[in-house]
């Protein structure tokens, strides 16, 4: 029992302490007050302690800033700060703050624990480094990298290949022949590589059409719990990040940095290119075209072979540019008024008509 | 073995009998019929036996009663009862069969057998009469509370605290920091503190923003299958049903009592006001509001920062009161009628153009 | 270890080999070409060797085909065929390739292994060739039909039945009393026989409606990854395919041969008839009907107890019949025009009007 104590220990208390002094350094920030006040962690603002560093960004809105900032530290930027604050200042807070974090709660490693209940096949080739929790399945002909981390009943299938400081929460399930470039995250309950949905009908039955190919997750990739992933040959570029509970088919490829909120579902061969983002509850049909950098709405509705070009904001279903879709659905507001409009028009033309048959009629009779 | 069998046994096989008048003195109900006849399940028309409740609401529709109950006993409201039957009599038949289901088939309770093959830190706490079934995972600084019942495979992370009398079912995954009132229901393969989506954009990569905080989920929530909800402080208040694969982001706060129904998702810093109605596939941007009690109808989308008034029904893509998305949805079925009219009236405006011109003609050229 | 290994080798490595001679006839297909050329695998064009079989559609796009195919074999229609080929004709050449697929690599059969960590009730019945891997629970009175595979992790209940030749892939959960007829195949995560989601309230609480009966799923039904069907007398019909996401409710009716795309909702008590097509992210209310063959597109909805009535295909929300629904749409489109129309409209009569009016005047002035 205590290899599984460790293990789970191990696993979420790699928290550092960095003084103020050192993490302005290491982020290349100027600061201000006590340098040497330890941080060893970001917090909210209602979380924070005397240990605790939080954040500020300058919205629209005016706020009322505090006497005394409630934590041992802020990041904000020079124009608000106040002079008995400890601060670090940061003209773009937020992404300092999260580097910061990054820094406090770096992500975990691995550091070779593995659990007594673990199966995992003697043809499968462990890193150096690899946490294997309890339950854990690994089969043959799989290779894990340094540095991983198997959490809890994770599976791992036949000849998948897992880069270094990949990390696996609770009953991930990878498939066959899944491959996972360096540092990618699956979260629980994730599944890659089930079979794409395809079925041919011959009239009388649905035959199954084989789903063939592997799946490449490249590296930095993030995806979120209980989100599904269809063999079939899809592609996930480096750095993308995928909600909780999307759906990505067979064939389907994502280009770098790409972000896909909760729920969206994309369906078979289409491509998502490089930095686009993509809202949540979104439906792709298959053999769509997203390009590079687009930003599409949640909710949005992306016809089967429509190509979204570039260089603008999408919404609707399907999918408008944003300008568009707002003019429309303002519209679509005043359908009554318009209705109305209509009717008036036609009494009023009807009236006119009336006193141009009496004009006539009066014309025609008069001497 | 044998504990494993003892173990699933316990679990669902807590059927209690009740005589039709001790039911009925229960719950405050007057009945007819043959009080000592004993109840041992409730059931629905179809699957009915000799020892089942079935209910009867009176609904719009005439329904022909049958001379005889097919059951051992109906609840039904006392102008539809017929003299022959055995039934307890409740104007809120839905509600009181709902109860006598409670009674008859309680909520399973923990009767502490504890798998071989459960993972069990010996850091955590474990209250009594908790079951702990096979291939479940406890991590260090946790506490169970009594008459728990963790079922095959569930996941609980470090430091969570569950209330009294839980039910995990199989597959359900808690990280870290996780808090559980009394009575609290998670269906299998639920997650719940998984990291929020939250990402800042550098130009060049997207870094992740620090998601942090517990989740606390209150008293006699119940939680649907492979519904997800993430880390960074969201509360879902006591009493609140929420269906299957459902999507809640980090630092949503949950009202008490609130229902929402299957695949709808709830975007980061969203409230839900208590006793809220919430349909299914609905999506939220982050930082909207619904006031108490407000209802929401299927697949509405509510945007970010939106507040929704009480004392309406909603529905719609952006959400409008019933009664006006009700006139623009006729309104749109109406739009060919509305072009045609249009065109009717531009024809006959030029029509009446023509004719006048003609008459302007004919004067100006009369003597 | 040896046996997980074995396990896991059985599993996906069913492979088969025939010549394209062999398969041809088995299909009752003419072929041309090498007839001896031994077939190990079906491919896409990109992943082809010289052991695999692509095929070719003619489509509506013209397409130059290669001088050689960079296969072993193709499937094709006979008027795209070149003589240089290794081809075996079809006119439904996608059919044919999909028939073939099932005979390279067929539907894997369960071996009797069973893995040393599972853990099988001395209550439960367990057929012939039934594999049983790591981390496996079958609980109390259930009955697993002959050549099954239960993959990794996988859960099933107390008092089901799974029929020959099924296929639990890991992480699948199977409350209590769920029935799967042949060759039924559940994939990652997906949890059958959950609460029905169903509540009364008394003005004070959420009191939880009883969800009893059981689950039936017929032969041959095809469940994609983390699809939730709930408990409460739900039928999926034989030959059914349902996809990833998808949530079914209590008592829902699915005919035989229905297809229903990812992330589709169906409410409790509605009915799809045989054969019917349903979309990714459609929504259903309670209590609908679907009649047979139906086509309803993606993100489409249904308003509870509506009747969508057979020999149309449906889009929209709430659903129209295509053809209406491409009307409007395309006139939403329009509104602008339709604005700016009225806008003309009422300028031109405005401008009529008082042009009448001055002539009226003028006329009442002549002498």
């Amino acid at each position: 029992m205590e290899k599984t104590q460790a293990l789970a220990a191990c696993v979420f208390c790699f928290g550092m302490s960095y003084s103020i002094s050192d993490l302005a350094k290491i982020l290349g920030l100027p600061h201000q007050g006590d340098g040497n006040q330890l941080l060893t962690r970001v917090s909210s603002w209602e979380d924070a302690d005397n240990s605790s560093l939080i954040f500020l960004e300058i919205s629209g809105k005016r706020i009322t800033l505090p006497e005394r900032v409630p934590a041992a530290c802020i990041m904000a930027p020079p124009a608000v700060v106040r002079s008995g604050w400890n601060a670090i200042l940061s003209d773009t807070p937020k992404l300092h703050f999260a580097r910061a974090g990054q820094l406090l709660q770096p992500r975990p490693l691995g550091q070779g624990f593995r659990h007594a209940t673990s199966v995992v096949s003697a043809q499968a080739v462990i890193g150096g480094n690899v946490d294997i929790g309890p339950h854990v399945t690994v089969a043959a002909g799989t290779f894990i990298g340094d540095g991983c981390i198997l959490h809890t009943g994770a599976v791992v299938g036949k000849n998948c290949i897992l880069g270094e400081q990949c990390i696996l929460y609770p009953g991930v399930v990878l498939y066959d022949r899944v491959e996972l470039g360096n540092r990618v995250t699956l979260h629980a309950g994730a599944v890659v590589g089930g079979d794409g949905f395809g079925y041919v009908s011959d009239g009388k039955k649905q035959e199954k059409f084989p789903q063939v190919g592997r799946v490449v997750i490249e590296e930095d990739v993030e995806i979120g719990c209980n989100t599904t992933i269809d063999r079939g040959s899809p592609r996930i570029g480096a750095g993308a990040k995928i909600d909780n509970l999307v759906q990505i088919a067979h064939n389907v490829q994502i280009g770098r940095g790409v972000i896909i909120a909760a729920q969206t579902g994309i369906s078979g061969s289409t491509v998502i290119e490089d930095w686009a983002v993509i809202g949540g509850q979104v439906g792709f049909g298959d053999h769509a075209r997203v390009e590079s950098g687009v930003i599409i709405g949640s909710k949005a509705g992306i016809l089967p072979g429509k190509i979204v070009r570039k260089g603008e904001v999408y919404w609707g279903v399907p999918v408008r540019p944003l300008r568009e879709f707002k003019r429309l659905n303002a519209l679509f507001g005043r359908l009554p008024e318009m209705k109305d409009e209509i009717d008036a028009l036609k009494e009023a033309l009807k009236r006119l008509e009336d006193a141009f048959r009496d004009l006539q009629h009066r014309i025609s009779e008069s001497p």
